[in-house]
């Protein structure tokens, strides 16, 4: 299988740092073959502006969309993005592997996303209109492929539960997990998670590595997450709302979940 | 009142430029103060990273926490961090404007949070121990201060409604005005979001534009969001998981509310 590591930690001594290397070794010795892109060592540019764009004039006004299907159609986009699309058109499976920051990925990968994921690649993909919204949730550029979320949190596991203070996981990983990855047509994995790891000695990161074995060791026969399909008849069109008979007495984010 | 505006377009000339506009000079002629970081006109750096502290020695293993917690109270941050600081400390209300990309805030705004909020100012404030998880939540550096979002979307109303497809707008948000506002102590006002904003016509901007009026007329009265506080009994530390007796029989990022 081919796999892309997209990763984002400034300090390649970091625990993330271990990680990553823990799970490229793994990968590679059960015969994958394993893309790493290491944002902070390729410094990847973070911020999507008009310099993404080579084929605007001078004075033209800058719209963001437009300009990225204009770049995808023509084959004028920036040598980096480029690269990234390519890597993920060969990928099976993608893993984005960061620390939380502020419950969120790091604004360098957030960046990848707005730069990576053109008009036309990540998103305007498929006929549009009231019947059919797009190829998108569950269908879209990279249906087929897998994807993963492996982060680390100094908080604690219960901080991050149903009741938790942080808000559940699932809840906050939702615009990532539902609307970037499902949304392009991923099939998305659960995510590997770990709490606390502020103070980590070689015990606690044996044990991250044989977690992260038993997952890496199953890849291809894990369950994704359940995400209810756009175009299958779960919503209401053009509304997009779920459909009344689905999920009529549950509350929050799990609704886009078949359950 | 002091305003701080946190922007975040790379197209002056867009609808986010104009809204951004219009908030400026209704603010002025409200007779408040008003300050605007507006990111990509200051070619924000986004990602923070070892550039960030020069007190690291150049080959020291790089603790994002604890060189910002170090560059803090040794008064040895970046001239564009310390000038951040300095507008949130006069800010009396912050708002924070952006379109909404994948979900949530732009790459450029994502890495102001990282880098503007050191620890001991956006986090690792206060006590903190087993009975007092720290001053946040309610409490924290920015306490007594407002905090607004102001947000575009290409997609319906609904699309972004309880039931919509891609997810409750206040539970998209939770991450942000919970996780990042209200996590530091602001107290935060619904978000003033506007839809299908990709074919505006002059009659939706007036719309817009009346909108906020309503809102800014009425800044110093409008009822924050009320999240529950992290320290007034309603979480059980060191679990920080809510109290049994409240919101027994709801689910999702509501029950962080008072409701």
């Amino acid at each position: 299988m081919n796999v892309l590591i997209v990763y984002a930690h400034p300090e390649p001594r970091s625990l993330n740092g271990s990680l990553k290397s823990f799970i490229c070794d793994h990968l590679n010795s059960l015969g994958h073959h394993v893309m790493v892109s290491d944002l902070y060592a390729m410094r990847w540019k973070a911020s999507l502006d008009q310099n993404d764009f080579p084929h605007l004039r001078a004075d033209e006004r800058f719209d963001p969309s437009s300009a990225s299907q204009y770049a995808f159609l023509n084959d004028s986009q920036p040598a980096d993005i480029k690269s990234e699309q390519d890597k993920l058109h060969q990928a099976d499976l993608v893993i984005w592997q960061f620390p939380m920051w502020w419950f969120s990925m790091p604004a360098i990968m957030k960046g990848w996303f707005e730069r990576v994921y053109a008009y036309g690649l990540g998103y305007g993909v498929g006929e549009h209109n009231q019947q059919h919204w797009g190829d998108r949730y569950g269908e879209g550029s990279f249906a087929g492929k897998r994807a993963m979320i492996v982060t680390t949190m100094g908080g604690w596991e219960s901080h991050y539960s149903e009741r938790g203070i942080n808000g559940a996981l699932s809840d906050l990983l939702f615009p990532i997990e539902h609307g970037m990855l499902f949304y392009a047509g991923f099939s998305v994995l659960p995510a590997v998670a770990f709490y606390r790891v502020g103070r980590f000695d070689a015990a606690q990161f044996e044990h991250c590595c044989q977690l992260l074995t038993e997952r890496l060791n199953h890849i291809e026969q894990i369950e994704p997450i359940d995400f209810r399909q756009q175009n299958g008849g779960d919503y209401v069109l053009p509304a997009l709302t779920l459909h009344p008979r689905l999920s009529a007495a549950e509350k929050g984010l799990k609704i886009h979940r078949k359950g």
